[in-house]
This record gives C-alpha cells, structure tokens and sequence, in this order.
C-alpha cells in the first residue's frame, strides 16, 4: 500500500473481506479527524419491525469511530475500539444509515470520538443515533502480521 | 403465535428475516431473565485482523439483552433497546462467541441487562467482551403492526 | 413554586439542601432544552494529581444533563438519570468547570442528553470531559412526596 | 511511602485532601483487583429526594474501580479513569452506599472493572447501581510531581 495516504488506506481496508465489506459499508466523506460512513438497507441487516438492527448500526458507528480517529494518528498507527456506547433515538426505519464521526482526542495511546448516526429516507434526515467511542492506537502493519493480537 | 411460550418465542423472533437469522445466531440457553445466544465465525462477521467484528460482537449481546429482559417482562410487551454500552476485552479469535445476558432490572418501563460476551476456540473458553443494556418495555403486537414506531 | 417557570424551578431546586447546593452548582445559562451549569474549584472537589474529581465532573454533567432534558419537559415532570457515560479528555485541572448540557431526545418517558465538560483557567477553555446521559420523565411532585421511589 | 503494599498505599491516596477524603469514602476490603469502598449518607451528598446524589454514586464506584484496577498493576503504576458508565438500578435511599469493584481486564496500558453499588439500610442490602470503567495505567510518582497531566 506504499505511496497511499490515509483516506485510500481506509478504503482498502474496508474493501478487505470482512463484517464492512460483506454488509456493504462505504465512505462517503474522509479527512483527517471526520468520516462518514454509509449504509445501504437490506433484508439481512434490519431486525423484527424491519429497521437496521441495533448491532449493525453500532457496527457502522463503530467503524466510523475507529476511521475517524486513525485519520488522524501519526502514519503507520490504527485504532481499535476500547469501547463504544450508542443510545437509540428514533427507529432506523430509512433506506440508509449514514454514521459521521469525529475524533474528539486523539493522543499517543487514547483516541475518543462521537458519531452521530442518520437514518435518511427519500432525502429526508433524522438523527437516528448517538454513539460515543474510545479508541487504542496500536501500529499497523505489525497487528497485520500477529492475529493473535487485537 | 398462540400457546408459545416465551421461550419459544424468541427462537420465532430470531427466525424472522433479519441481522439475527442472516448471521446465524442461535439460542442455546433461555429462562427468564437469563438468555445466552451463540454466532459461529464465519468471512462476512470478521474486521481485518480475522476476529468477529465489533459491530457484529455488540449486536449479539444486543439481541441476547434485549432477551434476557423481554422474556421476565409480562405476556404482551417486549424490550427494546434504548443504549448499550460494550467494552472489548481480549480479541474475538475463537471460532464462535457466546453471548450470556442476564437481567439486572425488569421495571414496569426500563429494564436493564447486563452480558458477558465468550470467545470459545476448540473448547478453550474466555471472556472477549461486557456489555451492559438498558431496554424499554413496548407493547408486542401493536409495535409489530406499526413499523413507523421503534 | 406556583408562578415559577421552570428556570426559576431549576435553581430552587439546585438551592435545595445536597450535594448540588453543598459542591456550589451554579446556573450559568438555561432555555428549554439546553442548561450549563459551572462549579468553581475548592480543595474538597479534587482528585489527588489537585484537579477536579472524576465524579465531582461525572456530577456536574448528571445534573446539567437532567436540567436539560427536564426544562424540555411538559411542566410537572423532571427528568431522573438512568445511565450516564462519561469520558475524561484532558485534566480538568482549571479554576472551574462548565458543564453545557443540551438535550437530543425528549420522548414521553426517555430523554436524552448530552454535555460538554470545559474546563476554564483564567479565560482560556479547553473541552476535559464528554458525557452522554439517558433519562426518564417522572411526575414532579407526586415522587418529591414519596421518597421511596427514585 | 516506601515499604507500604499496595493496600496501604490505597488508604494513604484516599486520605489525601479532596473529594474521596472529604465526602468520607473509606475501605471496606482490598485485595489485588478487587476493592470495595462505602460511604454514609450526609445531607451533603443528597439530591432532591434525599438518596445520594447519582455524582456521589458515580465517584464512589469510579474511586472503586481505580483501586481494584491499581491494586493489580505493577508497583509504581496507577490507574487514572478513561470513562466510566453507570446505570442507576434503584434508589439509593439507604444509611450507606458501598461500591464493590472488581477488574476484569488488566493489561499494560488499558484495565477495565465492573462495580456494583449497594445500598444498605439497617443490615438490609440492595444493588442501587452498575458501572463499568475503562482505565489507562500511568507512572505513579512522576505522575504526582507532573500536576499538569492527568
């Protein structure tokens, strides 16, 4: 991935095979700090009232977390969650979701960041999540090699 | 879905089109207030280094909180979630993740949970993830016929 | 309190005898829905590095929090605290802290806040905390009458 | 401090003045990872019901949950509070409150513990609370002569 910067790293990965791939997550918006994650509805990510399941759009704030403050760590440093935390504000009932992150701390071990998930339907938008993230920065191609280690 | 008892009810829920039936979770132990839910691994639940997604590890302690509370709730209501909150403890490489809730609290309108969350690998057992729940109790049937409502 | 609004509500009741009054909680700004609340450091209040306790913080939002989400209320109920989750992003180590709460779900029975905690030294502010509160509407003075109820 | 264990060390850092030493939280029981404290109820740690004060809860269980995870590092190191979560299971509306935390996590940079808060009145007991804490293991001394950082 030599010659990439960040944003196309962050495609790559979520174009690995994987929960972000398969669920079919993409990047709307990227900068150093700030990404925006989309998702498109399908049957097999909603729950019984037929709105996207509580963990598919903790999934998506989750991985908007993780990107938003890995954009903004030294090169060669990514997050992984420590711990993330959403309220449910209204139903998800909208043909997508779309999770805004931004880093709120980003030091040398921690990184915090908010989300704010919408649920979008014909246009419309309504704040449909509220998530709150913590992040470890660890380094890169290292985790790669070792998946014994998180 | 007359006759059925709660117990059953919920394999009926999990059945149903959606993120519970279309990753494969499973019930392998239920009474009320206590429910256990498992997920075997496979490509599609994964994040980069191999292990189950963070999104995919919350969702199933999402939906075996959600469980634990609804089947100590009265015939008729069921519990949503309002927020959860997860922490990652070691990494999700076993071959399955077995998520055991159990219910703290089953008031007349909040309820709350909270759910060890196992990564088990040819039977070596460790806790991966806690997660604690905090659910709204809603009417069943009425909630079913009004998809417009969470 | 008849022919009070609910700002004037808001400082009687942080007036009351407690923890609030005890600490020095104090209105800085309040309109429906949003309510910042400061508290000036005193030895009393502090951790052992001389910065303001984690819970002195985790106290200041709760109640700002509760503030926020009960000014949006219809009048004769306040907002208790279910859960509130707060991450510390930098020493709170200023000559007071500023809790802005701002209220992001106000339903019949659950609201939901969330506060910024700024820590203030001579002029200059820096962000040292960020909570997320989930609340639940009661009836005010049916439960100020009967103390067994939370 | 020198030949004190950790236990000591303990008792030394919540006599120091400040919110713990002030409000009066004492320990109960200690033992590497696991450490519970109480408290007695005095009008000044109230809020409008007269229970405790869900801020006075919150730096009990969050006081708790530093020592169990400090009590199970390596000597000369200390955890300092990432975020804690909280939910409030029933009124604290007895003569004491006593926070029993136990860490379940205690790696090198991260620790993280479970705390149950009870409320006790007149030998009967309740859980009043559960809280979860994510901590970040610092140097100790240099940490004490450094105020300016957290």
């Amino acid at each position: 991935m030599a010659g990439k910067n960040r944003i196309e790293l962050l495609a790559d990965i979520m174009a690995m095979p994987g929960f972000s791939h398969s669920s079919g997550m993409r990047v709307v918006a990227a900068e150093p700090g700030k990404v925006s994650l989309a998702l498109s509805k399908r049957a097999e990510l909603t729950q019984f009232f037929g709105h996207f399941h509580g963990g598919v759009i903790a999934g998506l704030a989750d991985q908007a977390a993780g990107a938003a403050v890995s954009t903004a760590l030294p090169a060669g440093r990514i997050a992984v969650t420590v711990e993330i935390k959403i309220n449910f504000l209204s139903p998800a009932d909208g043909e997508e979701i779309i999770a805004r992150a931004e880093a709120m701390q980003t030091g040398g071990t921690i990184g915090v960041a908010k989300v704010e998930v919408i649920s979008q339907d014909k246009g419309a938008e309504r704040i449909c999540a509220f998530a709150t993230a913590t992040m470890r920065a660890v380094d890169f191609p290292v985790q790669m090699a070792d998946p014994a280690r998180r």
